[in-house]
């Protein structure tokens, strides 16, 4: 597993838990399938500082690093001048962003809504035919809005851009085991397996399985032969399904 | 709002979107309500070295700091070694933790269960009548597991102990204005308003309304007279509903 991503996600009203985060999970498993590891998430207020020295921070340390909310029109948006100033640049009103803003609401554009065609300096706007709404990009950095079917619908086009370098696979047994007997099995099989990373997760809901146990690695075959090691190695009943 | 809390989340499958992260919400909720503001969070993955060095940072930054996950038993569970390795103190074996999972687990006992009771030298245990497994706590930081239902048990036994000295209001409406029309007027507000903090948040879903804005602060009165100002200052049609 070659490249690494990290995730900044801004916004107050997710820190007190007034809005449920809605984006995290499916950006680790888009990156997760196409070869890229999710390795960190900093969550963090509206602040232009904060955000600033936080992104500095993540786009040091990882080969991409996606933010998310705060692009709107209203005074608690601050991500694009947090993200000029991170990279020292000025903001430019970007007209390609101007002339859809302006196309879109018409003659009830306010300079408000303009806002959100100020970009960084220099900053790459990447579209394509089906999703014309630019996402900005400058560097490694990527920059989504906050609301999850924006950021799912942009995400989309950016999917043939980035590449891991290679398939990431995963391979999972939903057991009847409890976990507290099978740490010893899970920590020889680890031990052994180079290049597959197991997981072991209990499950505390209402369903048939108790704990599910995962086998992940660029080398399918490896996956499949720890994990029938592994089921191998458990009572045939403890096995509910495998996946 | 005199405190501040950080949340530290841990676990390589909510990084990779195999599992959706549950506690934060509600965790800055809870805490918000308490007088509390949730000001950071970061999600890392289960390594020993990476745990203890974010725990330090946001242990020296916040009032408070709430892990959550890597607390099993299996060989990917690393939370207490690393708080451990943070605070420089050995691991001990808790016999009260012991004794409660002896007698849970009867003689299927083993020794990856009762690595669940290995805790920093010198911690606290928080536990009540009714939540007889206890939370460890060592100076600011309190350890939960990423089981939600979990999580939210050990919370409750917390609640009357976490105190920001000062309770929280937030008020809302929910309007059918465009978040571009009524930017500058919410930006006015927010300049005038002392102590009363201004969010807006357009929604995309099928919903009755189209903007809420919410009005938040130590002072309730004050957070209803900015509310009123500003349904005062948008056409009547467009307020939906005052909560």
């Amino acid at each position: 597993m070659g490249k690494t991503a990290a995730a900044l996600i801004i916004g107050n009203e997710l820190l007190s838990g007034k809005i449920q985060e809605k984006n995290l999970a499916f950006l680790g498993k888009e990156l997760f399938n196409l070869g890229i590891r999710m390795s960190r998430v900093v969550m963090c207020l509206d602040d232009v500082d904060t955000i600033a020295s936080d992104l500095n921070a993540l786009r040091a340390a990882h080969d991409y690093v996606f933010t998310s909310g705060g692009v709107g029109p209203t005074h608690d948006d601050m991500t694009l001048p947090a993200v000029a100033h991170a990279f020292g640049r000025k903001l430019v009103r970007a007209e390609e962003i101007a002339s859809l803003i302006r196309g879109y609401h018409g003659e009830r554009t306010t300079e408000a809504h303009l806002r959100m065609a100020d970009v960084p300096e220099g900053a790459e706007l990447i579209s394509n035919e089906h999703v014309r709404w630019p996402t900005v990009a400058i560097e490694n950095v990527f920059i989504f809005p906050g609301v999850p079917e924006i950021f799912r619908m942009k995400f989309a086009v950016l999917r043939e851009r980035l590449s891991g370098g290679q398939r990431y696979y995963s391979r999972a047994s939903y057991t009847l085991c409890d976990e507290g007997q099978i740490a010893p099995l899970l920590a020889d099989l680890e031990r052994n397996a180079v290049g597959v990373s197991i997981g072991s997760y209990p499950t505390f809901s209402q369903t048939d399985y108790r704990t599910k146990v995962t086998f992940d690695g660029a080398d399918l075959e490896a996956c499949m032969r720890v994990q029938s090691d592994f089921e191998a190695a458990i009572s045939r009943e403890m096995l509910v399904r495998s996946e």
